[in-house]
């Protein structure tokens, strides 16, 4: 646990990969490995030493960043927390994991097309991993009736979208870690309408009919 | 308000689009009008009637989608809906008119930066504006107690990233819209935990202390 918590070892591999990511999000097509080397300021053959192609400096980005999602989201869904405390940390952990992974976020979401089969396949297995901590928890709220009913892979759906839709608006100037997840745990918990204090309108769970 | 529950007019130029559209999908970069123009059986100066360039597709692509979401929320947004209904509106809305414009959708969202500037800046005051119905949707909940309080910019693109997200995950033989709309205005407005019945655990809203 502690390992999740410390600020990145800066290695060598480490800073590569934060350089190139910087550079990918400006087009990873256009971006070469000299472009990478040239950065940091080292020698070609000394960036070959870390990576052989521009694929596995891709690819070793999207391992970092989802490897770290997973090792921060395991042991805390392994702790037996209550599912609305649960989902509530799942949630801070995925947007401190996003916000901690700038600028590699852009990157990880829109070149994902260009990852080879297998690096593909690592990550998507990582990324289905914290899917299926999310739908257990909100499976184990419908079982013990604190959450209410409803399709769980719809209601995840719902989740990862308000969690990973951040990468496309957060600005580090102008938005707060804690002040999102507080917004993002209270709607998905709470919900918008102040419940006991207004009624909500019928109208809203009403099924409309001949609309869309 | 009659005009956007019908059924599109298939034009030769809504033709185009939906034949582009599917094509762009396997990859904007790698199609040619002529694949268009193959694809559709005309010949490409029959094509060149119509768009003179790639991107011109690709705009107008953009303009048809966000133009449809704009020309059915607009006249919900003018109704005078009490907030909470408004949103499950315009949820509704959203949740229609992107599976309605599939296959657009996903190229929609991996190919903006291939626009050009003009249809850039266009589809983006579109966006925008359906953004602002959604802020002044939250802020009427907020200022009329019928909503929590809470950063409308967070809360606004919270809900954008649930609805927007479905285009990563949306099929057809497997999602039901309505039921899709259900969970994310029920998400929304309610929450996941079941009020009254049990109480929220204090946990889930304790400022959380060295963590992240």
């Amino acid at each position: 646990m502690k390992k999740a918590t410390e600020p990145r070892q800066s290695t060598r591999r480490d800073q590569i990969l934060d350089v190139a990511a910087r550079l990918f999000q400006k087009g990873y097509r256009a971006t070469s490995l000299d472009d990478v080397a040239a950065e940091i300021g080292i020698t070609r053959p000394a960036l070959y030493y870390y990576f052989n192609a521009k694929e596995d400096i891709l690819a070793a980005i999207y391992e970092r960043a989802v490897g770290a999602l997973i090792d921060r989201a395991a042991p805390i869904f392994a702790s037996k927390l209550a599912p609305d405390v649960l989902l509530c940390r799942l949630v801070q952990v995925h947007v401190r994991t996003m916000l901690k992974e700038q600028p590699i976020v852009r990157v990880f979401f829109q070149e994902k097309d260009s990852l080879g089969v297998d690096a593909s396949r690592s990550v998507k297995a990582k990324e289905v991993a914290f899917t299926k901590m999310m739908a257990a928890t909100v499976r184990a709220g419908q079982r013990q009736k604190l959450f209410r009913p409803g399709n769980p892979e719809l209601v995840v759906n719902a989740i990862l979208g308000m969690l990973i839709w951040l990468y496309q608006w957060y600005r580090p100037e102008r938005h707060v870690a804690q002040e999102i997840e507080d917004v993002f745990c209270g709607l998905l918990i709470k919900g918008l309408v102040v419940s006991g204090s207004v009624e909500i309108s019928p109208a809203v769970f009403e099924r409309r009919q001949g609309s869309g």
